[in-house]
């Protein structure tokens, strides 16, 4: 229910959440970089499970929101899937041993905001941690290099074609019982 | 025993480890900015397990190596605190509630390599990962900070105190029984 409020003015009073309001804090600096997204916001994060910031608001003003984070984390405390599906992200889970342990975001494909952090209300509130903002075209084409192969390694097809010539892979599908539906980009 | 064969010339062709040898990969680009330090090398980082690349051994060859981890990682499979400071190493250790999640180094207080990187054998031989490197002056000054920050911040004589007031805290202790000691810097 909070997702933007921190940063949306006029500062939203009633807010329960325990983050400062009204004030210029590195929460705060880091939410305006998000909501400066006017057309793209690609976030691949290790773990996404903070209800208070969740990016995917930014897809209800016409950003499109691109989610891939791995799926042994889909299912904690906060990371409300129907939520950041029905604000119109498009979510894709890592299902392999590897983890995708990347905290960065892509924003209008010409910033790149990389962090130690992950995206959850400890590491917001409790953590010592770092997050580098940066515009420099190089830097950002690597990180768009590497959310896009990301993106086409996750992609389901290539999982649900390995399930049905193998038949011994159950994990898309118990994906799929509990409402993780597949969308191309 | 193998510290940093990978990249030390002559390659160790009887080095056991699983990376690769003789190649240009992330970790071997990884290691060379680790080595190329002359004077100095502060590491702040979550987890170090990885006997495979512990740049404490740049120690041995007049390196000032200080790092910064966390305490709850001090006795995982790996970390060897005893090679570590044998080598030369200064250690301290976070024991606050708060994890000191960053991972990056400072390289002779003018390079440094920030990632989403913890130092463990599994991030650097099956996770996804990014390592930023940067002499960017303003950036090098931010980590520069936050490092010293953290190290006068955890100094053990501020602990001591807290224990001797309070009376009540055996964190420390505990760890002095196995073997921890505290340097200043």
């Amino acid at each position: 229910q909070l997702t933007l409020a921190v940063l949306y003015p006029p500062p939203c009073r009633s807010c329960p959440c325990s983050l400062p309001h009204g004030l210029e804090t590195s929460f705060t600096r880091l939410m305006r970089h998000l909501l400066s997204a006017t057309s793209s916001l690609d976030l691949c994060v290790f773990a996404f499970s903070n209800q208070k910031h969740r990016a995917a608001a930014t897809a209800e003003w016409g950003v499109a929101v691109s989610i891939l984070t791995n799926k042994n984390y889909v299912f904690i405390s906060g990371f409300q899937i129907g939520a950041l599906r029905r604000a119109g992200a498009v979510l894709l889970f890592s299902s392999l041993p590897a983890y995708v342990h990347h905290k960065f975001c892509v924003v209008d494909s010409q910033l790149v905001i990389a962090s130690s952090l992950n995206w959850t209300i400890t590491a917001f509130q409790s953590n010592r941690e770092n997050v580098l903002v940066t515009e420099e075209p190089d830097l950002v084409r690597c990180f768009i290099q590497e959310f896009e192969q990301l993106w086409e390694a996750y992609d389901p097809s290539r999982y649900l074609s390995m399930c049905i010539s193998c038949h011994d892979c159950p994990r898309i599908f118990r994906g799929q019982n509990k409402g993780t539906r597949w969308h191309s980009r």
